[in-house]
């Protein structure tokens, strides 16, 4: 039997995680795949802790990884920039696969390594770096590598997607909901990559690239997170016969690219209206499945540990049939990116407005002066300021911010509260409402 | 740039679904694989319809493919057992990889055609006889070779999905409903094989092998279909907390493997109860990455038809890479099925008696004395004879079974108009009711 030996840099939760299915399911990976994984050494910053690897697999030296002839795939699970891609890359050079978690990484510097790994004939995967234990990158690399796909609809941030859901469903305010998620363990400390919406960027401009066959560089995501949405859009929201989702969303076109995140409003009947909590979901459309939805947990120890067990034994498969490095970069064509003023949408918007004859008159006026016309109107709130939501029809995003520029300079209106692009009617809205 | 080309047994719906994906997505598969498939011939019964391809590219005569060097990849979509077996056995042995959309010979003679494609080095792929678009048989041979998966439940015929979703929605018969689903084209003239559970059956018999690697023979399957479901199942059940699918089922424990298509009351908040419409779901369990469900459209010429593309450019690729044939087979043990007396579930049970004293203190003392023990009870009717609908705690089918005929004996029971096995409440019902 092909004995290969794994190193780990980092050994965190996902790292601990794949150890374990290792240990777990060693029998049957030598079963069914005729390989033998061998845990060798994890690379560690303090050698005394307790953990899943005996005392002598540790150590604190990367060359002891990165040199070492016995170890065939080297699993990345450190986190960061650097120094995981010094690492990553000393790793393909030496000649070993790579398997990595790191979604920041492979979001910045995918190109630059998946090209080097190529140039070396050595795998370099990531499968767990997005959506956790989804197998979504694999699929999209292999089985979807001949569709056209047209749509991505994302909701792969647990934290901000268990936050939403307990807003809606006991209408607590954010910060509410974000501290029972960071007392639950799905928040960290210092919430903001997950609550800004830039975790989810990063995993949408991985799932782009690939989807889409051209590099979308992580500046071009247009990037909003959850920190305005306040109780009173949620219930707005029901109210409308939406769900408010943190979407993470690719588009392809003739005419270009759209790649952004933002919070989004999508018919109750959409699939993705039903993932709560921590679970998450790809949503994909094409001319020919028409579509299609992958969903789960999107993080974890077993999840994403499961996750990077995948590309492991694929790294293992490959090494076997001697057919390294034939599957990293899958972009073949370099397509713009629209920018927003661009992107047509319906929106929500949420006015906080003086309740007096006229207002109702004055604001519709701006719309319709910058060609954006109403589908719905609701007015709520008993003490002034009144709430005021309008749902548009379809209209760029240019125009609908020019009409806004406007009614937030008239006397009678606070504040534009928000503004929410709603998505995912063709299919799943309209007919069922 | 490597040309491959293909040859068709069969030029149906999914035979014209590929023809038109490959002509219309040519260049970007040429792009991104850097192979062009060239579509030779095809196989038919009547040369003179109008088809996709030119009347020089139909052929009656099998050998015109099988025997053509210039032939790699055979795809056959013609269905059956017979003469598709013979076509597939000579392609292989002709050294040429398949493709094929068929469940039925797939699930009846796949460890045969499996084994000798092994033997002749040669790919058979087969992702369309499972859930049409959805890319489930490739996600479960490689991204999850390495899971331990404990369940499956799969609504996998879209028919008797548009049926029961129709009947609960409208309160149809399911006389009507299937009327219904005809007049739609997503029935056929005869629907027994959908309606009695065989096509879920040979579907469930596939993803069963694949996924807990020990080939399940069609006959250990234990069906039923859903001609036994009347409107009141649906109105029950949804009083319930619970949404009717007819599921496919595999489980997989240290006792045996249990493999079953029967309809299945699931908790209103279980993922699989809002796969409505002919869409399909499968959802997967293991001890790792938890739960995931893959949705899509399970049927139509473009889905199956790109479900059959993919494995098109997987052979492609082995051709090119050189590693035809390591896929194939993937049962690397042989586990008993269970018989269903063995089985434990919760029931739902509705029985037909007369409305009079003592009656329900009788039938509880049967289920009782059996060891059934109950959790729910509805009883509803103003006229004679009355519904009266149990619901069980988890119990061995066995068991149930003897205190049903007990009870169908009693004298003022009508009838046990229905046992439906209820499913999924592990995650997703109890916490959520």
């Amino acid at each position: 039997m092909k004995q290969i030996g794994l190193g780990l840099l980092g050994l965190g939760t996902v790292g601990t995680g794949l150890c374990k299915l290792v240990m777990e399911n060693k029998e049957l990976i030598e079963k069914r795949m005729g390989i033998s994984l061998e845990l060798k050494k994890a690379l560690v910053r303090d050698l005394n802790r307790e953990r899943i690897l005996s005392q002598g697999q540790l150590t604190t030296d990367p060359n002891e990884i990165l040199k070492d002839p016995s170890i065939q795939i080297v699993v990345e699970v450190m986190g960061g920039v650097e120094p995981a891609k010094t690492y990553i890359t000393e790793a393909l050079k030496a000649g070993k696969a790579v398997v990595t978690a790191n979604k920041e990484l492979i979001a910045k510097e995918g190109h630059e390594l998946l090209t080097l790994a190529t140039e070396v004939g050595q795998d370099l995967y990531f499968e767990a770096s997005v959506a956790g234990g989804i197998p979504i990158i694999r699929t999209l690399k292999e089985s979807l590598i001949g569709n056209r796909i047209t749509g991505i609809f994302g909701i792969i941030n647990g934290t901000t997607n268990y936050i939403l859901t307990k807003m809606s469903q006991e209408g607590s305010s954010l910060e509410s909901a974000l501290a029972a998620a960071q007392r639950k363990g799905y928040a960290e400390a210092d919430p903001s990559s997950d609550v800004e919406g830039w975790d989810a960027a990063y995993k949408l401009a991985i799932l782009a690239s690939i989807a889409f066959g051209s590099r979308v560089e992580i500046d071009k995501v247009h990037v909003e997170g959850i920190c305005k949405i306040e109780p009173e859009d949620l219930k707005y929201s029901q109210e409308l016969g939406y769900t408010l989702k943190l979407l993470a969303i690719g588009k392809n076109s003739p005419e270009g690219i759209q790649v952004r995140v933002h919070p989004t409003l999508i018919p109750q009947q959409h699939p993705l209206a039903t993932v709560s909590g921590v679970y998450n979901a790809v949503f994909l459309e094409d001319d020919s499945f028409g579509e299609l939805m992958f969903y789960g947990r999107g993080a974890g120890e077993l999840p994403t540990g499961s996750a990077v067990l995948s590309d492991v034994i694929a790294c293992g498969r490959d090494l076997v049939l001697g057919k390294a490095g034939s599957l990293n970069c899958t972009c073949f064509e370099e397509r713009p990116v629209l920018p927003m003023d661009d992107v047509q949408c319906k929106y929500y918007v949420r006015l906080v407005v003086d309740d007096r004859p006229g207002v109702l008159a004055k604001i519709a006026d701006c719309f319709g002066s910058n060609g954006v016309s109403l589908a719905q109107v609701i007015q709520k709130g008993y003490e002034e300021p009144v709430d005021l939501v309008f749902v548009s029809h379809r209209v760029q995003e240019g125009q609908m911010k020019k009409a806004l520029a406007q009614i937030e300079a008239l006397p009678f209106v606070h504040k534009v509260a928000n503004l929410i692009r709603v998505e995912g009617e063709e299919q799943f809205g309209t007919a069922a409402r």
